[in-house]
């Protein structure tokens, strides 16, 4: 069963090229060695309309899975769960054991640091404060809980966008479920490196080794080296293990590294 | 004026965590700090549908540019142009601005290797067939021409995905028409980094300088670093010149130092 995923990354920063998106680049990696499909990344400002607009729509197309990242923390600008809200027309209300999360870690943080140990002012309150019928799901890094809403269909995570955090809680919590969702399906990916052909030679020979291997993609990037091998082959494939997907694309790789030596170029298995 | 772009991005490498986005990094980063304001990121399949789907989305929403990239060389894969098409309902034709680009590009290439001049394959000739009414645009660097397609209210560009041939593209066609619409509006923005206090500390001293200081906009960004610095604080605003947008986030800054040092924060000028 193709099992799709999609990635709504929240924040500015992402945007205005302060932040290079390498949540997206992490999540989008883990979800398709695990055989998922991931059919399509969002980044959205942080405000509250243009998150819910951005989720709804998701929803609407009907994945199995949405991860957001960003957006949970205690500031003004960590807008997230009232885009949620907003979304599915529910309230947002403090959240006991959320609550519980958070002040277990502020009390952590300021006994190893000795400091007097301070009221939940409104800021930390704030990341307890879920939209009503999520759960909330421990930070194992950080102090703002991630949070997970059953839709019809569809099961929705919010995590938080600092990258350790949103990597623990993805690893611990989204990867057991996608591999339950996906079952026995095996992602494999190989590349090999081409010179002395130009693409739009090659394009004709990629077609010929698809159509003669059903199930294996074949994309052709451009690498922008002149005197070294310029172009690089990626060959992917999804299957069961019995149907053997990395002998499929072993084969593939050769047929392909055959028809562009017969045209003049050169395959090699590094850059 | 505020003028909205909308970046969309074209390729599964991007989706199954094989290529850092580091195109919609670049392209946020300048068109921001030409005063722009960039509004989403969507990074799509190579799936004609779904290209045509996303394009369709953002032209509703109506920015006044929108920029997509890769998708545009000879490969069976590259379907940008045809997901162009599929949205506006309009024919796919051979260009004959854009073949004579392609030619000469071709030309050009063969002739420096002392190859054979071979004709203008299939392959070739895709790279010059454009949606109608659409505008091609040389490529300086690589073959493929990039594409502008005048909408009612929205300017589209297609660029390769390339990074060099998108950068280059960018900056002679979309870079000038960007400052013209923008205007005298200026970017500015300021990094401080803090330590000895925690972001939920920090929550309430931000909502205190950012109403006193309307229009500049603070970011808090944990850094994970225990015992560094491990916030950042980005401020961002943008104005005309007579604004003095610098000076404002200077005294914005300022304030939220003394706010920080007050509360048992540091505040340093560098990581």
């Amino acid at each position: 069963m193709t099992v799709d995923l999609e990635i709504i990354c929240v924040g500015n920063e992402l945007l205005i090229g302060k932040t290079l998106n390498t949540n997206a680049f992490w999540m989008g990696k883990q979800a398709t060695t695990l055989g998922a499909n991931v059919k399509r990344i969002t980044v959205v400002q942080d405000i509250v309309e243009e998150i819910a607009k951005v989720i709804r729509e998701a929803v609407k197309r009907n994945p199995q899975f949405i991860v957001t990242s960003g957006g949970l923390g205690p500031t003004f600008d960590d807008k997230t769960l009232e885009g949620v809200a907003t979304a599915f027309n529910c309230k947002l209300e403090v959240n006991q054991k959320a609550l519980a999360m958070v002040k277990e870690k502020y009390i952590e943080y300021t006994k190893k640091r000795n400091l007097p140990q301070g009221e939940m002012t409104l800021a930390r309150v704030k990341m307890a404060t879920l939209p009503e019928k999520t759960e909330p799901i421990q930070n194992p890094v950080g102090t703002a809980p991630a949070v997970r809403l059953d839709l019809n269909g569809t099961v929705l995570f919010a995590l938080p966008g600092v990258p350790s955090e949103m990597e623990a809680i993805f690893t611990q919590t989204i990867e057991p479920l996608l591999k339950e969702a996906v079952g026995d399906r095996l992602f494999c990916e190989k590349s090999m490196f081409l010179k002395d052909i130009m693409e739009s030679q090659l394009a004709p020979l990629i077609d010929v080794v698809m159509a003669a291997n059903v199930g294996v993609y074949i994309k052709s990037h451009p690498l922008g080296a002149e005197n070294k091998p310029h172009i690089e082959i990626h060959l992917t494939t999804a299957g069961k293990h019995e149907d053997k997907p990395e002998e499929m694309l072993t084969k593939a790789m050769r047929q392909l590294a055959s028809l562009v030596e017969e045209n003049g170029g050169k395959a090699v298995a590094e850059k």
